[in-house]
Protein backbone atom coordinates (compact mmCIF):
# COMPACT_ATOMS: atom_id res chain seq x y z
CA UNK A 1 0.00 0.00 0.00
CA UNK A 2 2.06 3.37 -1.15
CA UNK A 3 0.56 6.62 0.51
CA UNK A 4 -1.14 9.09 -1.04
CA UNK A 5 1.74 11.77 -0.18
CA UNK A 6 4.14 9.12 -2.38
CA UNK A 7 1.57 8.68 -5.19
CA UNK A 8 1.93 12.84 -5.05
CA UNK A 9 5.26 12.69 -5.27
CA UNK A 10 5.91 10.03 -7.74
CA UNK A 11 3.42 11.93 -9.94
CA UNK A 12 5.11 15.29 -10.16
CA UNK A 13 8.61 13.29 -10.71
CA UNK A 14 7.06 11.10 -13.70
CA UNK A 15 5.77 14.83 -14.80
CA UNK A 16 9.08 16.84 -14.77
CA UNK A 17 10.21 14.04 -17.11
CA UNK A 18 8.66 16.30 -19.76
CA UNK A 19 11.41 18.42 -19.18
CA UNK A 20 13.83 16.01 -21.28
CA UNK A 21 11.56 16.87 -24.17
CA UNK A 22 12.10 21.06 -24.09
CA UNK A 23 14.43 22.25 -26.76
CA UNK A 24 16.68 25.35 -26.13
CA UNK A 25 18.59 27.67 -28.96
CA UNK A 26 21.84 26.37 -27.80
CA UNK A 27 23.39 22.68 -29.11
CA UNK A 28 25.46 20.24 -27.48
CA UNK A 29 28.84 20.94 -26.92
CA UNK A 30 29.32 18.30 -30.25
CA UNK A 31 26.89 20.42 -32.28
CA UNK A 32 24.94 16.99 -33.10
CA UNK A 33 21.47 18.68 -31.84
CA UNK A 34 19.91 20.94 -29.42
CA UNK A 35 20.42 20.54 -25.88
CA UNK A 36 17.05 19.97 -23.96
CA UNK A 37 16.21 21.86 -20.73
CA UNK A 38 16.73 18.60 -17.98
CA UNK A 39 20.13 18.25 -19.38
CA UNK A 40 21.00 21.99 -19.21
CA UNK A 41 19.57 22.12 -15.74
CA UNK A 42 21.99 19.22 -14.81
CA UNK A 43 24.72 20.96 -16.91
CA UNK A 44 23.89 24.11 -14.59
CA UNK A 45 23.85 22.12 -11.78
CA UNK A 46 27.63 21.20 -12.38
CA UNK A 47 28.83 24.77 -12.91
CA UNK A 48 27.40 25.57 -9.84
CA UNK A 49 29.34 22.73 -7.81
CA UNK A 50 32.60 23.56 -9.51
CA UNK A 51 32.18 27.45 -10.07
CA UNK A 52 30.93 28.46 -6.54
CA UNK A 53 34.03 30.03 -4.80
CA UNK A 54 33.60 33.02 -7.61
CA UNK A 55 30.40 34.01 -6.27
CA UNK A 56 30.58 37.52 -5.14
CA UNK A 57 28.63 36.93 -1.79
CA UNK A 58 29.16 33.83 0.86
CA UNK A 59 25.89 31.42 -0.41
CA UNK A 60 24.74 28.16 0.66
CA UNK A 61 25.35 25.52 -2.19
CA UNK A 62 22.81 23.58 -1.55
CA UNK A 63 19.98 25.88 -2.24
CA UNK A 64 22.00 27.01 -5.32
CA UNK A 65 21.73 23.49 -6.29
CA UNK A 66 18.15 22.65 -5.71
CA UNK A 67 17.72 26.36 -7.59
CA UNK A 68 19.85 24.81 -10.97
CA UNK A 69 17.75 21.24 -10.38
CA UNK A 70 14.37 23.33 -11.17
CA UNK A 71 14.95 26.36 -12.46
CA UNK A 72 13.21 25.51 -15.64
CA UNK A 73 10.23 23.03 -14.94
CA UNK A 74 7.68 25.75 -15.50
CA UNK A 75 8.96 25.23 -19.34
CA UNK A 76 6.90 21.94 -19.49
CA UNK A 77 4.05 24.11 -19.61
CA UNK A 78 5.48 27.41 -21.00
CA UNK A 79 8.11 26.33 -23.42
CA UNK A 80 12.00 27.61 -23.56
CA UNK A 81 11.73 31.85 -23.76
CA UNK A 82 15.65 32.75 -25.77
CA UNK A 83 16.72 35.11 -23.80
CA UNK A 84 16.68 37.41 -26.88
CA UNK A 85 13.36 36.99 -27.65
CA UNK A 86 11.80 40.23 -26.14
CA UNK A 87 8.41 40.02 -26.70
CA UNK A 88 8.61 36.16 -25.72
CA UNK A 89 10.43 37.38 -22.52
CA UNK A 90 6.98 40.13 -21.91
CA UNK A 91 5.01 37.40 -21.70
CA UNK A 92 6.65 34.71 -19.69
CA UNK A 93 6.38 35.93 -16.00
CA UNK A 94 2.48 35.12 -16.69
CA UNK A 95 3.03 31.78 -18.20
CA UNK A 96 5.66 30.86 -16.09
CA UNK A 97 3.58 31.55 -12.82
CA UNK A 98 0.30 29.34 -14.34
CA UNK A 99 2.82 26.85 -14.91
CA UNK A 100 4.23 26.63 -11.54
CA UNK A 101 0.94 26.94 -10.13
CA UNK A 102 -0.06 23.63 -11.93
CA UNK A 103 3.28 21.66 -11.30
CA UNK A 104 4.30 22.16 -8.10
CA UNK A 105 0.83 22.46 -7.44
CA UNK A 106 1.05 18.20 -8.15
CA UNK A 107 3.17 17.64 -4.45
CA UNK A 108 1.83 17.81 -1.43
CA UNK A 109 1.52 20.93 -0.16
CA UNK A 110 4.20 21.37 2.44
CA UNK A 111 6.80 20.43 -0.81
CA UNK A 112 4.97 22.27 -3.14
CA UNK A 113 5.62 25.39 -1.09
CA UNK A 114 9.03 24.86 -0.04
CA UNK A 115 9.76 24.39 -4.03
CA UNK A 116 7.68 26.98 -5.05
CA UNK A 117 9.50 29.05 -3.23
CA UNK A 118 12.82 28.13 -4.23
CA UNK A 119 11.92 28.92 -7.56
CA UNK A 120 10.40 32.02 -6.90
CA UNK A 121 13.41 32.92 -5.22
CA UNK A 122 14.96 31.99 -8.48
CA UNK A 123 12.92 34.74 -10.38
CA UNK A 124 13.13 37.41 -8.03
CA UNK A 125 17.18 37.55 -7.96
CA UNK A 126 17.38 38.97 -4.54
CA UNK A 127 19.66 36.89 -2.78
CA UNK A 128 23.17 35.69 -3.09
CA UNK A 129 22.02 32.13 -4.24
CA UNK A 130 19.44 33.12 -6.34
CA UNK A 131 21.61 36.39 -8.19
CA UNK A 132 24.65 33.86 -8.82
CA UNK A 133 22.65 31.12 -9.63
CA UNK A 134 21.39 33.57 -12.47
CA UNK A 135 24.67 34.32 -13.48
CA UNK A 136 25.48 30.19 -14.24
CA UNK A 137 22.31 30.18 -15.69
CA UNK A 138 23.51 33.11 -18.47
CA UNK A 139 26.71 31.73 -18.59
CA UNK A 140 26.20 27.96 -19.84
CA UNK A 141 24.80 29.30 -22.86
CA UNK A 142 28.03 31.59 -23.80
CA UNK A 143 29.82 28.75 -23.00
CA UNK A 144 27.49 26.35 -25.52
CA UNK A 145 27.73 28.76 -28.03
CA UNK A 146 32.09 29.49 -28.09
CA UNK A 147 32.05 26.09 -28.18
CA UNK A 148 29.82 25.28 -30.88
CA UNK A 149 31.24 28.68 -33.01
CA UNK A 150 28.34 30.64 -32.07
CA UNK A 151 26.09 28.05 -33.63
CA UNK A 152 22.97 29.60 -31.91
CA UNK A 153 24.11 33.02 -31.92
CA UNK A 154 23.92 33.28 -35.39
CA UNK A 155 21.31 30.78 -36.04
CA UNK A 156 19.12 33.75 -34.86
CA UNK A 157 20.90 36.69 -35.81
CA UNK A 158 22.56 37.98 -32.70
CA UNK A 159 25.08 40.32 -32.18
CA UNK A 160 28.16 41.13 -30.05
CA UNK A 161 26.41 44.01 -28.77
CA UNK A 162 23.64 42.20 -27.46
CA UNK A 163 25.41 39.43 -26.09
CA UNK A 164 27.60 41.85 -23.97
CA UNK A 165 23.55 44.02 -23.19
CA UNK A 166 22.00 40.82 -22.01
CA UNK A 167 24.41 39.01 -20.03
CA UNK A 168 25.82 42.01 -18.00
CA UNK A 169 23.94 40.43 -15.07
CA UNK A 170 26.36 37.85 -14.72
CA UNK A 171 28.35 40.67 -12.98
CA UNK A 172 26.08 40.70 -10.26
CA UNK A 173 26.68 37.22 -9.14
CA UNK A 174 30.31 36.90 -9.82
CA UNK A 175 32.68 39.64 -11.18
CA UNK A 176 35.12 37.45 -12.14
CA UNK A 177 33.27 34.99 -14.36
CA UNK A 178 31.63 37.97 -16.45
CA UNK A 179 35.30 39.03 -16.75
CA UNK A 180 35.36 34.85 -18.36
CA UNK A 181 31.86 35.54 -20.22
CA UNK A 182 33.44 38.88 -21.90
CA UNK A 183 36.41 37.46 -23.10
CA UNK A 184 34.93 34.20 -24.70
CA UNK A 185 32.83 36.94 -26.53
CA UNK A 186 35.33 38.80 -27.83
CA UNK A 187 37.17 36.29 -28.91
CA UNK A 188 34.23 34.86 -30.46
CA UNK A 189 34.48 38.10 -32.39
CA UNK A 190 37.66 38.14 -33.17
CA UNK A 191 37.09 34.61 -35.16
CA UNK A 192 34.14 35.94 -37.03
CA UNK A 193 31.58 33.81 -34.95
CA UNK A 194 29.72 36.84 -33.67
CA UNK A 195 28.81 39.82 -35.80
CA UNK A 196 29.28 43.37 -34.69
CA UNK A 197 26.18 44.46 -35.53
CA UNK A 198 23.59 43.23 -37.67
CA UNK A 199 24.08 43.47 -41.64
CA UNK B 1 43.01 37.41 -17.91
CA UNK B 2 41.62 34.07 -17.11
CA UNK B 3 43.34 32.30 -13.91
CA UNK B 4 44.77 28.42 -14.80
CA UNK B 5 42.43 27.71 -11.85
CA UNK B 6 39.23 28.84 -13.85
CA UNK B 7 40.64 27.55 -16.97
CA UNK B 8 40.73 23.63 -15.76
CA UNK B 9 37.14 24.34 -14.07
CA UNK B 10 36.03 25.63 -17.51
CA UNK B 11 37.66 22.94 -19.44
CA UNK B 12 36.46 20.06 -16.94
CA UNK B 13 32.80 21.60 -17.17
CA UNK B 14 32.86 21.30 -21.28
CA UNK B 15 34.14 17.98 -21.44
CA UNK B 16 31.25 17.00 -19.34
CA UNK B 17 28.92 18.19 -21.65
CA UNK B 18 29.51 14.71 -23.50
CA UNK B 19 27.43 13.15 -20.48
CA UNK B 20 24.42 14.43 -22.74
CA UNK B 21 25.68 11.82 -25.61
CA UNK B 22 25.36 8.43 -23.67
CA UNK B 23 22.26 6.80 -24.01
CA UNK B 24 21.03 4.32 -21.68
CA UNK B 25 18.95 1.84 -22.52
CA UNK B 26 15.33 3.17 -20.75
CA UNK B 27 13.03 5.35 -22.49
CA UNK B 28 12.02 8.91 -22.13
CA UNK B 29 8.47 8.20 -20.73
CA UNK B 30 6.81 9.93 -23.97
CA UNK B 31 8.21 6.50 -25.01
CA UNK B 32 10.34 8.69 -27.89
CA UNK B 33 13.99 7.93 -27.62
CA UNK B 34 16.52 6.45 -25.05
CA UNK B 35 17.48 8.68 -22.06
CA UNK B 36 20.82 10.07 -21.61
CA UNK B 37 22.97 10.16 -18.71
CA UNK B 38 22.96 14.20 -18.07
CA UNK B 39 19.09 14.06 -17.99
CA UNK B 40 19.03 10.79 -15.82
CA UNK B 41 21.25 12.40 -13.47
CA UNK B 42 19.29 15.40 -13.40
CA UNK B 43 15.93 13.63 -12.80
CA UNK B 44 17.91 11.57 -9.83
CA UNK B 45 18.89 14.60 -8.00
CA UNK B 46 14.91 15.82 -8.70
CA UNK B 47 14.21 11.89 -7.25
CA UNK B 48 16.74 13.25 -4.47
CA UNK B 49 15.01 16.56 -3.34
CA UNK B 50 11.67 14.83 -3.21
CA UNK B 51 12.00 11.42 -1.52
CA UNK B 52 14.75 12.40 1.03
CA UNK B 53 12.19 11.41 3.84
CA UNK B 54 12.12 8.00 2.85
CA UNK B 55 15.75 7.25 3.21
CA UNK B 56 16.12 4.40 6.08
CA UNK B 57 18.75 6.78 8.09
CA UNK B 58 19.20 10.33 8.70
CA UNK B 59 20.86 12.65 5.05
CA UNK B 60 22.88 15.61 4.30
CA UNK B 61 20.82 16.10 1.15
CA UNK B 62 23.64 18.23 -0.33
CA UNK B 63 25.90 15.30 -0.24
CA UNK B 64 23.23 12.95 -1.88
CA UNK B 65 22.68 15.84 -4.69
CA UNK B 66 26.58 16.01 -5.65
CA UNK B 67 26.29 12.42 -5.97
CA UNK B 68 23.65 12.47 -8.23
CA UNK B 69 24.72 15.39 -10.30
CA UNK B 70 28.14 13.11 -10.82
CA UNK B 71 27.48 9.79 -10.39
CA UNK B 72 27.58 8.86 -13.99
CA UNK B 73 30.25 11.21 -15.42
CA UNK B 74 32.63 8.20 -15.70
CA UNK B 75 30.44 6.86 -18.68
CA UNK B 76 31.98 9.57 -20.50
CA UNK B 77 35.03 7.07 -20.91
CA UNK B 78 33.68 3.77 -20.00
CA UNK B 79 30.12 3.87 -21.31
CA UNK B 80 26.75 3.13 -19.88
CA UNK B 81 26.26 -0.38 -18.35
CA UNK B 82 23.52 -2.16 -18.62
CA UNK B 83 22.03 -3.34 -14.83
CA UNK B 84 21.54 -6.63 -16.25
CA UNK B 85 24.48 -7.36 -18.15
CA UNK B 86 26.78 -9.73 -15.75
CA UNK B 87 29.39 -9.43 -17.73
CA UNK B 88 29.97 -5.43 -18.21
CA UNK B 89 29.34 -5.08 -14.62
CA UNK B 90 32.39 -7.06 -13.60
CA UNK B 91 34.49 -5.18 -16.01
CA UNK B 92 32.80 -1.89 -15.04
CA UNK B 93 35.21 -1.15 -11.85
CA UNK B 94 38.11 -0.97 -13.88
CA UNK B 95 37.05 0.78 -16.67
CA UNK B 96 35.48 3.32 -14.54
CA UNK B 97 38.48 4.20 -12.02
CA UNK B 98 40.51 4.91 -15.27
CA UNK B 99 37.38 7.28 -16.32
CA UNK B 100 37.68 8.87 -12.37
CA UNK B 101 41.33 9.40 -12.77
CA UNK B 102 41.17 11.16 -16.19
CA UNK B 103 38.09 13.37 -15.67
CA UNK B 104 38.03 14.49 -11.91
CA UNK B 105 41.91 15.01 -13.28
CA UNK B 106 40.98 17.93 -14.91
CA UNK B 107 40.19 19.72 -12.48
CA UNK B 108 42.64 21.72 -10.06
CA UNK B 109 43.98 18.89 -7.29
CA UNK B 110 41.64 20.15 -4.49
CA UNK B 111 38.45 19.84 -6.83
CA UNK B 112 39.30 16.86 -8.04
CA UNK B 113 39.98 15.25 -4.75
CA UNK B 114 37.06 16.55 -3.32
CA UNK B 115 34.49 15.11 -6.56
CA UNK B 116 36.48 11.60 -6.98
CA UNK B 117 35.89 10.89 -3.07
CA UNK B 118 31.91 11.45 -3.60
CA UNK B 119 31.99 9.70 -6.44
CA UNK B 120 33.77 6.95 -4.59
CA UNK B 121 31.87 7.13 -1.66
CA UNK B 122 28.46 6.68 -4.16
CA UNK B 123 30.67 3.33 -5.99
CA UNK B 124 31.35 1.97 -2.05
CA UNK B 125 27.77 2.32 -0.72
CA UNK B 126 28.57 2.07 3.06
CA UNK B 127 27.02 5.49 4.10
CA UNK B 128 23.63 6.80 4.54
CA UNK B 129 23.96 9.49 1.34
CA UNK B 130 25.89 6.74 -0.92
CA UNK B 131 22.81 3.91 0.21
CA UNK B 132 20.01 5.90 -0.67
CA UNK B 133 21.26 7.73 -3.72
CA UNK B 134 22.22 4.08 -5.20
CA UNK B 135 18.65 3.33 -4.16
CA UNK B 136 17.04 5.94 -6.16
CA UNK B 137 19.21 5.03 -9.33
CA UNK B 138 17.80 1.71 -9.16
CA UNK B 139 14.10 3.10 -8.68
CA UNK B 140 14.54 5.65 -11.67
CA UNK B 141 14.81 2.66 -14.22
CA UNK B 142 12.16 1.08 -12.68
CA UNK B 143 10.05 4.19 -13.04
CA UNK B 144 10.73 4.92 -16.30
CA UNK B 145 10.07 0.62 -17.71
CA UNK B 146 6.50 0.99 -15.88
CA UNK B 147 5.56 4.44 -17.15
CA UNK B 148 7.07 3.16 -21.17
CA UNK B 149 5.00 -0.67 -20.57
CA UNK B 150 8.33 -2.44 -19.75
CA UNK B 151 9.99 -1.20 -22.88
CA UNK B 152 13.60 -1.76 -21.95
CA UNK B 153 13.15 -4.79 -20.20
CA UNK B 154 11.28 -6.28 -23.07
CA UNK B 155 13.89 -5.04 -25.45
CA UNK B 156 16.29 -6.69 -23.31
CA UNK B 157 14.60 -10.21 -22.33
CA UNK B 158 14.36 -9.15 -19.33
CA UNK B 159 12.16 -11.33 -16.08
CA UNK B 160 10.32 -10.37 -13.45
CA UNK B 161 12.66 -12.11 -10.95
CA UNK B 162 15.54 -10.83 -12.35
CA UNK B 163 14.41 -6.94 -11.86
CA UNK B 164 13.34 -8.26 -8.13
CA UNK B 165 17.18 -9.97 -7.44
CA UNK B 166 18.80 -7.20 -9.04
CA UNK B 167 17.08 -4.37 -7.24
CA UNK B 168 16.21 -6.03 -3.94
CA UNK B 169 19.43 -3.34 -2.56
CA UNK B 170 16.65 -0.35 -2.65
CA UNK B 171 15.80 -1.59 0.41
CA UNK B 172 19.31 -1.02 2.08
CA UNK B 173 18.66 2.79 1.58
CA UNK B 174 14.92 2.75 1.69
CA UNK B 175 12.41 0.13 2.59
CA UNK B 176 9.35 2.57 1.88
CA UNK B 177 11.11 3.07 -1.81
CA UNK B 178 11.55 -0.92 -2.27
CA UNK B 179 7.68 -1.38 -1.52
CA UNK B 180 7.03 1.09 -3.73
CA UNK B 181 9.42 -0.50 -6.08
CA UNK B 182 7.76 -3.59 -5.97
CA UNK B 183 4.17 -2.71 -6.78
CA UNK B 184 5.05 -1.57 -9.74
CA UNK B 185 7.13 -4.76 -10.76
CA UNK B 186 3.99 -6.81 -10.02
CA UNK B 187 1.57 -4.54 -11.88
CA UNK B 188 3.49 -4.72 -14.44
CA UNK B 189 3.76 -8.59 -14.84
CA UNK B 190 0.21 -8.17 -14.03
CA UNK B 191 -0.09 -5.98 -17.20
CA UNK B 192 2.34 -8.39 -18.96
CA UNK B 193 5.08 -6.54 -19.51
CA UNK B 194 7.34 -7.75 -17.58
CA UNK B 195 7.51 -12.29 -18.03
CA UNK B 196 8.24 -14.08 -15.00
CA UNK B 197 10.78 -16.18 -17.09
CA UNK B 198 11.94 -16.32 -20.16
CA UNK B 199 9.93 -18.32 -22.82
Amino acid sequence: VISERLKKQVDFIVELDRLKQILRRTLTLDGSRHENSAEHSWHLAVLALVLSEYSNDSLDLARVLKMALIHDVVEIDAGDTFVYDEEGQARRPALEAAAAERLFGLLPSDQAAELRAIWEEFEARQTPEATFAASLDRLQPILQNYHTRGAAWQANGITKAQVLARNAVIAEGSTVLWELAKCMVESAAQKGWLPEENS
